[in-house]
């Protein structure tokens, strides 16, 4: 391990705003250190709370985190957000419109907030915003909301790394809500229907609780809890259910087996990592001329792979 | 390769559904023979005109394919479409809500329908959408839509699977829809904004041209279609549009690009696959004992995965 990794550490754990946000940096550009950075947080990390909040564009998701953040600031926690934007994969550029809303929070030096734009590979922004949330937990936070928009594989990864994971709709969100419903149905622990004071949140509330009662029961059952981000309301409700969701799971079992879930993934995906950059590394050029070859018909796909494998 | 798959082979080439069907059915289901299947095809690979279609829900892309479908009939043309659904990760249920509404073309021999659900993996989808595309490719039809929700890497994928991609706004969509916009505008090559006859178009339009403005230049600038897909409104032109853009990048070189790149992606994905798989062939209880002791606290995932990785 470098010494410059140990270094960074050492910031982070005695509460160094700028190593936390330098530590996430290098874990989000996968920048030289990265791998030693996050092998070197591992002893520190376990101890936060970690919250998924997810649902459609629309439903004021970044609202919601805010008045948790507001809320558990005035219980005397810390909190740290990681916000998984949705993002150009070309560009790269994360839009920023949701996080200028959470001024009331921004300022606060017990909340931290880290917005993280996808470079290519959801299934690699998934992972990344774990070791964010990671390092946000070697830094002390007490609590991690990770916030991400919810239609897809990167979603269902990132509840995976929470403790609890909140899907959020609002009454107004109209005909595409229908469609992402029923893969966040069976993500969700706790549902929040904000807006909750906009016409249409109690039908929302009784369609939420009709579709419950078709899921297989599997112990909890997740409860439907209304908000109003906007001004706060309800909003200790849904930490109440939170909460009560994670005693329920540590009773029956089911937060060690989500553990273990998690670090065969995790193992998985450093192995998987290094065999293929092994497998790959100094080939571009052979990859290259064999593509050539099938574009010209002189070969399939198949027999470029085993050309490949065969070395 | 096994005469079975000789066998469908020939009966999918003869023109007979339910071997199309069947074929798809072993991609989807990376079925025992799927791999000596899509190497059989093959050969047969690579006449069809390929168009994605993709939008945020609510956009109308269903109808607009289907509208698309009609109007490639009406000039002799046969179709096949790709539809991939939001699912759910955990039941592989696909929401078949919308293909109901394609009933004007389910009937028609000429159109071959195909949904297509999500089984945990989103980078898996978008490589089995473009394996059933084959399949309609050697079936002989004469263009494939590949109908997708747009949000995620999976859009991407299959954007890059196909010759042209059409992304489909529509007037209403609302909020959500500004936050899905900046990912979709990099892999557009044909606006289309769908229920132009609707409040709002006129300003989608000019929203769009203006946001086009600020894109750097890559020789192709994508135009914006009206349609109103509900009454075939439009359709013509943009199936102009999409035969004008594939015409430019056949003569600017781009289609080789493509045809290279997805060449490229083709090779790694079966090398990879191969790689992992043998990887960790037999290695369950391994794994499950190191994920073990990494909840136990005696190791770390990454002295986990050097373990594994010794052997």
């Amino acid at each position: 391990m470098s010494t410059l990794t140990d270094e960074l550490i050492a910031r982070l754990r005695s509460g160094d705003r700028r190593a936390a946000a330098r530590a996430i940096s290098i874990v989000e550009d996968e920048a030289t250190g990265s791998t030693d950075l996050v092998r070197a947080l591992y002893p520190h990390v376990g101890r936060a709370r970690r919250v998924g909040i997810t649902g459609p564009p629309g439903a004021g998701k970044s609202t919601l985190v805010q008045a948790i953040a507001l809320e558990l600031r005035g219980r005397g926690q810390t909190v740290g957000v990681v916000a998984v934007d949705p993002t150009s994969p070309f560009t790269g550029g994360a839009l920023l419109g949701d996080r200028i809303r959470m001024d009331k929070v921004a300022t606060d030096p017990g909340v931290f907030i880290r917005s993280m734009a996808s470079r290519g590979s959801l299934g690699g922004l998934s992972r990344k915003a774990t070791e964010a949330a990671d390092v946000l937990d070697a830094f002390g936070r007490d609590w991690i909301l990770m916030e991400t928009v919810g239609v897809g594989q990167s979603e269902v990864d990132v509840a995976r790394a929470a403790d609890t994971t909140v899907v959020v709709f609002s009454p107004e969100a109209g005909d595409g809500v229908q469609a992402m419903k029923a893969g966040l149905m069976e993500i969700a622990e706790v549902f929040c229907v904000n807006k909750s004071d906009r016409e249409g949140a109690d039908r929302l509330v009784r369609d939420l609780e009709g579709a419950l009662e078709l899921l297989p029961r599997r112990g909890w059952v997740p409860p439907v809890v209304r908000t109003v981000a906007q001004t706060g309301q309800g909003v200790p409700d849904l930490l109440a259910a939170v909460e009560k969701h994670r005693d329920a799971i540590e009773k029956s079992g089911e937060l060690t087996t989500r553990r273990l879930s998690r670090a065969r993934s995790r193992i998985r995906e450093i192995v998987d990592d290094r065999v293929l950059r092994s497998t790959w590394s100094g080939r571009e050029q052979e990859l290259e001329a064999l593509a050539g070859r099938v574009v010209r018909g002189e070969t399939t796909p198949y027999a470029a792979a085993d050309e490949i494998l065969k070395k």
